[in-house]
């Protein structure tokens, strides 16, 4: 079969932003489909991950908004859902979409308008996805990265600071990255000092409430160069499942949809953990960089921390991770991180990430839904 | 390539039904599970279609939801939303994930849960589809499908009997669908005397506000019989996006997204319009029933009417149109809606349709969403 290509890629400045989502996937769609120099009327799918666009803005079937904004008629389209993880979702469905044969041009816009809510009403409205079972007691994610957290620190004698560590890294990738909410460093003190949230994850330890949208353009590799000189292939994608009552978990330490998804991905596309170069993670809370990072294979379970603390995931490290500044700099709108995340590795293995340039053939992104309730693990290599 | 076959089947009663959106989907995917005899941890893809259980209920993260009630980890999850056309999408991405090769056994199960709020609250939500510069105007898909039925009278000396004649036609095959939400028959004064809700159009020109969901199993064709001894394949299937605003269309009694979305569903099939034996079109207003079978090229434009006057799409007719009383008579679970047309078409391929059974080796059901925005037309044939 001949594989997906990715051919154009777009991402919007991440932060706070005017107007509403249907004009920030079109902004992101817009400059995906400059840089095949293709119109909206070449596309024979569109689709748009977003998880909460009623929820949050009033506003539904924005995917038919969307198409119309980009004169893209007749073009198929749907919305994506899969709460944090809509974008992997959308990736995932546009890279059916072509591998089924169904269409031979598909545009993916991730998009999410968030920062008009307060802080407070976007995590009720994101706690919703929680089970019923836990979410009646007052369950949020936040609340759930704090008590894995402490797990993880007991149970791998791990030091508060490696936590910290990896917002200090991720920020310090952010700085390079024009698109990213904060391109600011932080120091560990900052973050150590910084408010507690959920004991013992301080302010620092979250990713922030952002507005934006990305965007990508996939065809099958054997058309790819008539779109783009350079372009990467997804040779691998893989979704899974992991329990929905968070506390059902037999090990609250390891993220069973990570490992699926990942087992799947690698096998289809001849890989190991080895072999992979550069990897965006979801660092929606720092101590998911660590569960990440060992259920992916990268290291050892209850090892994650000490990568952190010996610079391996620094961006001149062996294997660096989330050199786009993670969702943790970044910013994290909920339809977009997925697709952002992609877009990063796209940079990467097109050799058009400017500063933030690491040496890559192949590359991973790992977009989580919930907290862990399902996982999107994406593999891609380098176009020919 | 190995076409995509349909392996089983549900739906659950549609009407006014207690619970949430999780359990009315969970109750349909059980039963479609058990058709094929298999369990939940035996799918690798879990789809769930539906427009807004966040909207309508505060509930969101359904499809993982739904992959723990079903036992189904870890297969891959994700929502598909379409507005009103979501089950047909939902159709659209199972069939993708089995066509891609992603997927060998797909569960794809549609519901919405509606009654609990107010015909004003959903007609609202659903109105939040809409482009912003009709919705501010206080436009509504009801008021869309006045204007509209108003228009086709006029340019096709129709008489508005014509319209009164689907409904009456529709709640009559309702009468043999133990499933639907009304089992009885309307007589034409009854229709032509009630209400006006959307001048011409009357309250039994509209379907109602329902609860309900409907599941679909699919796999590869080459190992149906491991599931199944009848089965009905999926031949073609497209998608097709209209002007989000509704009057930039050039001509109002021509949906685009019909014409273009059969269009690719027939050239996959092979099969024209003279080749279909049955067809579920999506009434949810009568006068779509005419625009859809003239877009889909059964009658020439402007005489869909007369086939309605003729008998010619009664149960007995040459074109059977609704026979499982369409959503005037069964009802419109937005989500549900288009899954509950693919598995009427699925009875009808498999010979299990009970007293509505009509004498079919090719069926096809039509989902729209919005006012015609987006169309997904699926073309099915009997399995050998």
């Amino acid at each position: 079969m001949d594989r997906v290509a990715i051919v154009g890629a777009s991402m919007t400045q991440f932060g706070q932003r005017e107007g509403w989502i249907r004009e920030l996937l079109a902004e992101a769609g817009r400059d995906c489909l400059a840089t095949a120099g293709i119109d909206g009327d070449d596309l024979e799918h569109l689709y748009v991950s977003n998880m909460a666009s009623g929820e949050f803005e009033g506003q539904t079937g924005v995917a038919n908004a969307v198409a119309h904004d980009l004169d893209a008629l007749p073009a198929y389209t749907a919305r994506i859902d899969q709460t944090s993880s809509s974008g992997g979702a959308g990736v995932h469905s546009a890279w059916q979409s072509v591998a089924s044969g169904a269409s031979d041009l598909t545009l993916l816009i991730g998009g999410e308008k968030m920062t008009h809510r307060s802080t407070a009403e976007a995590t009720d409205v994101i706690a919703s996805l929680t089970h019923p079972a836990e979410y009646k007691h007052g369950v949020t994610l936040p609340s759930f990265a704090g008590l894995t957290a402490r797990r993880y620190l007991h149970e791998y004698d791990a030091p508060r600071e490696s936590l910290a560590k990896v917002a200090v890294k991720n920020h310090k990738n952010g700085v390079d990255n024009p698109h990213a909410q904060f391109q600011k460093e932080v120091d560990l003190d900052t973050v150590m000092e910084s408010p507690i949230v959920a004991d013992p994850l301080r302010l620092y330890d979250f990713c922030p409430i952002t507005d934006g949208s990305a965007a990508l353009l996939m065809c099958p590799e054997s058309v790819a160069s008539e779109y783009a000189d350079e372009y990467a292939v997804i040779s691998g994608i893989g979704g899974a499942t992991d329990t929905h009552v968070v506390h059902e978990r037999a090990d609250p330490t390891v993220m069973g949809g990570v490992v699926d998804s990942s087992t799947i991905a690698y096998e289809q596309a001849g890989l190991g953990p080895n072999d992979i170069d550069v990897a965006e993670l979801h660092d929606m809370f720092t101590i998911l960089e660590f569960l990440q990072s060992e259920g992916l294979g990268f290291f050892e379970q209850g090892e994650g921390w000490k990568a952190v603390e010996e610079g391996v995931t620094d961006r001149d490290g062996e294997l660096p991770i989330n050199t786009s500044g993670g969702l943790k700099s970044k910013g994290h709108p909920l339809g977009a991180s997925g697709v952002a995340q992609v877009y990063e590795i796209y940079k990467q293995l097109t050799g058009t990430a400017g500063p933030r340039q690491v040496d890559a053939e192949t590359g991973l992104a790992c977009n989580v839904g919930g907290f862990g309730n399902c996982v999107i693990t994406t593999i891609m290599e380098a176009g020919q």
